[in-house]
């Protein structure tokens, strides 16, 4: 018997919103410490070039500036920025190269930074930044990965022979690839590009750090992984981890972006050499440029079926543009290839990448963490191969896809529970796919639709089995303070994580408080990232919730003269089953243990460390349908039907939030974002919202978000994972509907007019 | 066998020290909110009158004002500012009445809040207090309690008949009285009076109160009882408790003074109705007139002696001075009482109190909290009997004195262990007693010596089980973090708390880092009041510690192949015992357990509700040598030896720290403050530092103070209490000392040469 929920499942509005709405919600940024210092960071003009010199002794007289800081005055440590190194398994991570100072000595894209300011305010900061003088030696560029690789480049990094830093071989292989081949009665073989592809949060990196007079230091940052980014910075500054409280504020935003060391190992320098506390922000060209964005790879695919149908054989070579430094390339890569490895049902497998540095901007994770990637091309790929066989793409994919039963992402973990075809039937009815596939075909104005599926994670078992910690601990008014690491990105997750809670409990939504984003408060979690938040911190706070409620119910056992397993918990009432009558509020209950001086008193509480028991896959199901000018190539995205399988909706109205954002941000990848970096001087072009075109509301078409339930069995209240699901396969639906209109298939992303008219043309001719 | 310390018994430096001798300490005027209003107080300038009109219209008028609140602002339900009530047994609580408002229709002091002002700074707030019109209707007033009692009377509180508020019988009583006084040989009666004595501490009341948008309120200010001011505030203004955040940064010393409300309410007042944040700062002036002060008692004994010393019967009467308000005045006289009756052996005991309403300010909880007052009679009384059967008071006291399985403060408690006798011994031999015991007899200048003897409480149980919450979470350093409710206010609590905590954890001070003051952050504890820190907190640390030392041995077993019993933690490392090359750290635990992805993480963690299993009695001997000058009665303290039985020291320095503050305050108490009252109109004539005089460092006579150990069975490593014995037998034992100097035996605080040179001349009549 299912049991009946109270908070969970409701469409409850956003606890984060009467915040900031009213602008009482704090950010980084609006935190204002007694004598801080403003930081600068002078950046190079150079894509490659050794500092010769550096002469500072201008900058340092002018006055109030009060320090000024190079290579010479960082530590000597190398380091990765990405924060995620610890996760990953050794015999992967051991290979992931730290090649990144705090400010470097050889600039390696524009933008580089080279040397940093603290003074009294940002504009005496700013003056003083002209007032440094560096000596260049410019060294020729390569901003291509095929250039990269080529011998004679330009060398990045002493260590990466033809400027590859990494070979990986995707683990997960299986069979002959070339007996695949030899099976398929189809061989299919495209090669697609994607690229770089900017997170745009609101709020750009943003860092105070203020070290105390025992050596303590506090640092403020909007960080998705405050525990990593507390242990990297420890590690490279040579701080007892626990001599620093990471308190990570209001986050406006981030979507991957802060899944890195952005400005707080600057700004940790400035405070560190000043001993005074420092504010840096990034301003926003600096959060165009001197942030991580998403890598691009280049991707041949080649794909054996048979004519009914079946796989016989899918390998796909991977070349990832790392730009200047590794950062997360290695985990980004392994995600990409995972996801395209692993949809389909196949049995020769084989991928593998080639991991290469450039002289252009650092690029990482962003939400979909490589999945967005594979699935530009994989999905693409089996539209073209359903379409060879004569097949109806939907039914090439449900011939084929992993469903509950078969190996999930990684070989050892089975598929816990999949409703893929529930979701592909409701999008088939709501975008009307018998009746318009196969497009218009005639006219000026052809419409067609399209379709792509994708399957992500909840979280990162069992690669890795990211513990999370938490406490709850009752007031005497029965409310209840959920103390959890982490932070509220906008994702909604105090919302989400408060309605778990307080279902638990048995309640009401009103009476959680969240005390969140400081490792001072609270226990170790590793952070935003993986969608992992609802599954593992749902979980972990369930188990948490029942330490709790046992202990209410043991005190009301006694109270009513009921068996604790005679008893539930609703709406703060604790009841005895069958007998509404008979039941004593939680209030009363935390009152009389709390305000018990005779012996039997107690704070009631609980905490545990939970260790995540599976990771149960989302599917997506994503219909588009599109209208093309053939004459100009212009596409007018019509209708975006999103199908999820959510398990279970903590709050639908979340969830679809999360979904329509995603879907944003697949429709920006696919068609209006494009990062441009100058191919003669690596300068980067797209450094402003101006120049960088994301999705306004009025780019977006009709979207409609169906939501699946079919609740799983390891998920708090059967619920799986959202966040990064909505754009993974955004942007080859988009182009699998092109085809379907005009019969030109787009393999390089963004889809432009040029390239739909090119494709035309070719086909034509 | 005794364990081996490491941390417990050393001289460490305190770790508060950096913050505070840098200045980086917050206190809660420190604290700064953007657009805080900040608020002054309109105080009646009659002791006693009724309010017929307030016209606020011109000062709400004043640029800059944003409320003028009166009583018709404030909530209407009566309270008592004292904070105890909670943890006071019901069937003694519910006879101390309600008494208070937030601000008054009626004035009962001079100096009686009527009116408040929140503006945009000081100055427009104390501009608009002077254009508040008030009519007041002036009544008649009382300032002395005998008069208060007599019939025709000024009535302060309707209900109180006589304005008594309320008669206590000390429920402790034994025996028959007047049997007892029959059997006695030797009957002594003797009246004495003490006085008001203002706490002075460094940091007058202050308080920040901010309402956020869905109606959450945050309060800083400098209680010493963090929950139980939050209970209180939440039922005045009808707040659930979950919707009070109360933080309490570093206090400026309290000495009780922070036991009771005082610019809370008013602020919080301000707070709601401008929907602003306030701040409320306590001049020097209102902490002087505003806040409570030590309640001045009459205490007329009659002591029934037997020639061989022993007591066949005490009883006392006493008279307490509540002032305007009820306030804390029945738990300190319940205190005073249960001292005076159970320090020495008697098997016929009486004491009774009356609690009288005067138009004088508030009466309250002061360091000691009714044991000076108490000692002050009882010690005197003592002398008086001893010297009357011809026996040394110090034999007289060795006689009687309730000493180790004798019942306690309450019947039902047995006194755990008692070093008195070697405290005495000690003292007797530092201050050369049986050498100089008798005076010096003749010229002007006359030496002599007095002792008295004190016993107090380690915390409030039997009669109130005040449980402490901890929570203990280790960094991934080694280090930990202890999640500790209550204040640091001078005494040295975060010291002493890390040290119980490095030693039970097998870690070195450093690695300890205390975090606290925030009900956010830490779980319910009462408080710091009863000198309950040490041994109910530190002993709820060890318990966590034990949890949390369970879990780090649990993991090493299995790497260093030992069982858990067979190990220990000393200085951070595991060590398996009888092999100290076997060995790990607690960092390398720590950090395996903290950073495994691999099934088994978790962050190592305990946390538990400790109730007191025991209240053992820190008993003192005090010696005080004096020369008075017999012509004109001038005293000078030579010097004051304080032997103090505290079982085991956590940190020596600190408690003679605590000590030697504790003497100060019995000097001060004793010989110089004196807190006056203009008997035509009630003004506080004693409201600065000019004329309330506490010692100052040259006041000082030579202090020596005697730690005497042995260790007690359920304190923490064998600690007892110190915070409120310095003070408690100081005034006794000068006054002794003068009666052996010059026969002058004075009975009512202060000591002043008029009093003395009063009995003198009295003697000689």
């Amino acid at each position: 018997m299912e049991r009946e929920l109270s908070v969970v499942g409701k469409r409850l509005p956003r606890i984060d919103a009467p915040a900031k709405v009213t602008g009482e919600a704090k950010y980084t940024v609006d935190i204002k410490l007694p004598g801080m210092l403003f930081g600068k960071v002078l950046r190079s003009p150079y894509a490659h070039a050794m500092i010769l010199k550096i002469d500072k002794s201008k900058a340092e007289k002018l006055p109030g500036v009060e320090a000024v800081i190079t290579s010479e005055d960082i530590p000597v440590k190398l380091f990765n920025s990405g924060l995620t190194d610890l996760l990953v398994p050794e015999e992967i991570a051991k290979n992931d190269p730290r090649d990144q100072y705090v400010l470097s000595n050889k600039a390696r894209f524009v933008g580089d930074a080279i040397a940093a300011v603290a003074a009294r305010d940002r504009k005496v900061a700013e003056a003083a930044l002209d007032l440094i003088e560096v000596e260049y030696k410019a060294l020729p560029a390569v901003f291509d990965v095929v250039e990269a690789m080529k011998p004679g480049a330009p060398k990045i990094h002493d260590f990466a022979n033809g400027n590859i830093a990494r070979h990986i071989s995707f683990p997960g292989a299986i069979g002959d690839i070339e007996k695949g081949f030899q099976e398929a009665d189809v061989m299919i073989e495209e090669t697609f590009n994607t690229t770089k592809q900017l997170h745009c949060p609101l709020e750009p990196s943003a860092c105070i750090a203020s070290f105390d007079s025992i050596g303590r230091l506090t640092v403020w940052s909007p960080t998705q992984l405050l525990y990593l980014a507390r242990h990297k910075i420890a590690d490279i500054f040579d701080i007892p981890e626990g001599k620093i409280r990471w308190i990570t504020p209001f986050v406006g935003g981030s979507f991957g972006n802060a899944l890195t060391l952005r400005a707080e190992p600057i700004c940790i320098a400035l405070a560190r050499k000043t001993r005074k506390p420092v504010k840096l922000e990034y301003s926003s060209e600096e959060q165009f440029i001197a942030t991580q964005s998403r890598q691009p790879f280049t991707i041949a695919v080649k794909m054996g079926v048979k004519n009914d149908g079946a796989i016989t054989a899918l390998q796909g070579k991977l070349t990832a543009n790392s730009g200047a430094y590794y950062s997360l390339s290695g985990t980004t890569t392994n995600v990409c290839m995972a996801m395209f490895a692993t949809l389909y049902r196949c049995p020769n497998v084989s991928v593998e990448a080639d991991i290469v540095y450039t002289n252009i901007p650092i690029s990482g994770g962003y939400r979909g963490y490589g999945n967005p990637q594979a699935m530009w091309a994989l999905e693409q790929v089996v539209d073209v191969a359903a379409r060879r066989v004569g097949m109806d793409p939907v039914e090439f994919r449900l011939k084929n896809y992993r469903r509950a039963g078969d190996p999930g992402w990684t070989a050892s973990l089975p598929i816990e529970s999949c409703a893929l075809e529930e979701c592909i039937k409701l999008g088939m009815d709501k975008i009307g796919w018998r009746e318009k596939m196969g497009g218009t075909k005639e006219g000026v104005k052809r419409r067609g639709i399209g379709m792509a599926i994708q399957r992500h994670v909840s979280g990162t078992q069992p690669m890795q089995m990211t513990h999370s910690n938490i406490m709850i601990k009752m007031n005497v008014d029965g409310s209840a303070d959920l103390m959890v690491s982490g932070c509220e990105m906008g994702q909604g997750m105090f919302g989400v994580l408060a309605q778990i809670a307080a279902e638990e409990l048995g309640l009401q939504i009103g009476k959680i408080h969240v005390v969140n984003g400081d490792t001072d408060e609270t226990m170790f979690d590793d952070g935003q990232h993986a969608s992992r938040t609802t599954y593992v911190i749902g979980n972990a706070i369930i188990e948490t919730a029942r330490q709790v409620k046992q202990q209410l119910l043991e005190r009301a056992s006694k109270i009513l003269a009921t068996r604790v397993d005679d008893m539930y918990v609703r709406d703060g009432q604790i009841y005895v089953r069958g007998d509404l009558e008979n039941k004593i509020s939680v209030e009363d209950i935390t009152r009389r243990a709390t305000y018990n001086f005779e012996g039997q008193g107690r704070n009631i509480a609980g905490k545990c460390s939970y260790v995540p028991k599976g990771n149960p896959p989302p599917y997506s199901a994503v219909f588009a349908e599109v209208e093309v000018d053939i004459n100009n190539g212009a596409t007018k995205l019509l209708k975006i039907v999103f199908a999820h399988d959510i398990g279970r909706a903590i709050n639908p109205t979340n969830v679809e939030g999360q979904l329509e954002g995603g879907v944003m941000h697949g429709i920006g990848y696919a068609l209006t974002e494009e990062y441009m970096v100058n191919g003669n001087n690596g300068v980067v072009e797209s450094d402003s919202f101006t120049n960088y075109k994301i999705p306004s509301t009025l780019d977006m078409p009709n979207v409609e978000v169906i939501i699946v339930e079919q609740p799983t069995p390891s998920g708090p209240f059967g619920a799986k994972s959202v966040g990064e699901c909505g754009l993974n396969a955004v942007a080859p639906a988009i182009a699998n509907a092109i085809y379907d209109a005009t019969g030109a298939r787009v393999r390089d992303l963004r889809i432009t007019p040029e390239k739909i008219l090119e494709e035309l043309s070719a086909n034509i001719l």
